[in-house]
């Protein structure tokens, strides 16, 4: 697949320990599957700065994308700016721009302590990437996107970002709920595979009123192929007298 | 710090895709903090061969323990057994024990095909994992726990194997809840960090009734220190006139 490819790294020892559930992975994946990106992995790291230097390294050759959540923040744990300077081997900034969108942010001077300003540090060459909730920036520096770890703000900053990416063929899926276990299925989805090589064809088990059941989702970029590989898995379902519905 | 590490790997197309929201990192990573092991990084990875072989031999050398989830059920993308017998240089058998175990839960035979008995097999030398909700089990191999994706069968498997594991000192944690921003209250959280080294200090923000505050989290194995560094920030907010209460 000739579909871009990208990284996301979630940095920050809350979603580690179990204090913070991570919402961007998930969002993230869903939103690089419509406009044709292939997210190929995801990597949960610590606030500990060789950990952020090397996987920003690693990632950054590995994909053609790679998006960072968390770290940015006024506290003395929000290191991942200095990390991602340091992986890159340029200086931190304290960049004009973003220290003017934080001065109009807080009409209250006394609030914007050194602390905060801190905020509008970035390394040397990067673009910044705009915050409309809280203003402290994110930014962007050669293939790397690095963005805030509250969702609502990693949510727009994305969505400022998302147009400037390579899109891919867009990632389609269709999805039917089959009424036994997966098990019962899978030579029927092996022979399908099988078929349809350039198709992606996944069984996700589910228990619902007590009933066990296999959601079957086949993705791929060719739609015509979904659809002949959709309709022969129905057709085998019905001559197996397997009950399904579209899901 | 002397506690043992450990590294989840979760394995799925459909975690990256945003198909799926993965639950187990979070779960296993509250699990883990309370008996004091140390989760030092998650990955999340596709079901592709290469990947997974390479994943788990890299974890398995950097941390004590590594736990898996996802890719041990009965369809053709289910190749997580292959990949781990394949990173530990072993062959795949059928175990005698785990086919007894499924043999006893499909009473209907009919149900238990080959691509059924496929959950049997695990690399050589791994001890079963029970699965008291579907029978399919888990295992053990050297270091690396494989588990079922299925957030209820991940939990129940983990719950067998957690009095296995060597326990560090316990990790804790207390939580303040504070009305401002954490740019507000960053240099202070500063300071603290850098009187109680071996605590981790970390804030975070939220928006609760249209008003931002920051909960400051306090987590290490000492527990009069954290008990100290909790009173000393308590004592300086009411000092700065910050409002703030327990969590």
């Amino acid at each position: 697949m000739s579909n871009p490819t990208a990284i996301m790294l979630v940095i920050g020892n809350e979603i580690l320990s179990g204090r913070t559930q991570d919402k961007n992975l998930h969002w993230v994946g869903s939103q690089l599957s419509e406009i044709g990106v292939r997210l190929i992995e995801a990597r949960v790291i610590p606030d500990i700065e060789p950990v952020i230097i090397s996987a920003v390294q690693q990632a950054s050759k590995a994909a053609d994308y790679v998006f960072t959540s968390g770290g940015i923040g006024p506290t003395h744990d929000d290191i991942t700016t200095e990390c991602v300077a340091k992986a890159f081997g340029v200086p931190v900034i304290r960049h004009p721009q973003a220290q003017a969108a934080l001065e109009e942010f807080y009409t209250d001077k006394s609030m914007l302590n050194e602390a905060r300003l801190r905020m509008a540090n970035v390394p040397e060459g990067a673009e910044l990437i705009p915050n409309p909730i809280s203003a402290a920036p994110g930014y962007r520096i050669e293939n790397v996107h690095v963005m805030a770890g509250v969702p609502s703000i990693f949510q727009a900053m994305f969505a400022h970002i998302k147009g400037t990416l390579k899109h891919g063929a867009a990632i389609r899926s269709t999805s039917t709920k089959v009424w036994v276990g997966e098990g019962s299925i899978a030579p029927l989805m092996g022979k399908l595979q099988k078929e349809y090589e350039a198709l992606d064809i996944g069984s996700y088990p589910f228990v619902q009123n007590n009933k066990v059941g296999t959601s079957v989702v086949i993705r791929g970029v060719d739609e015509a192929a979904i659809q002949a590989c959709q309709t022969k898995l129905q057709q085998a379902l019905e001559e197996l007298n397997i009950l399904f519905e579209d899901e």
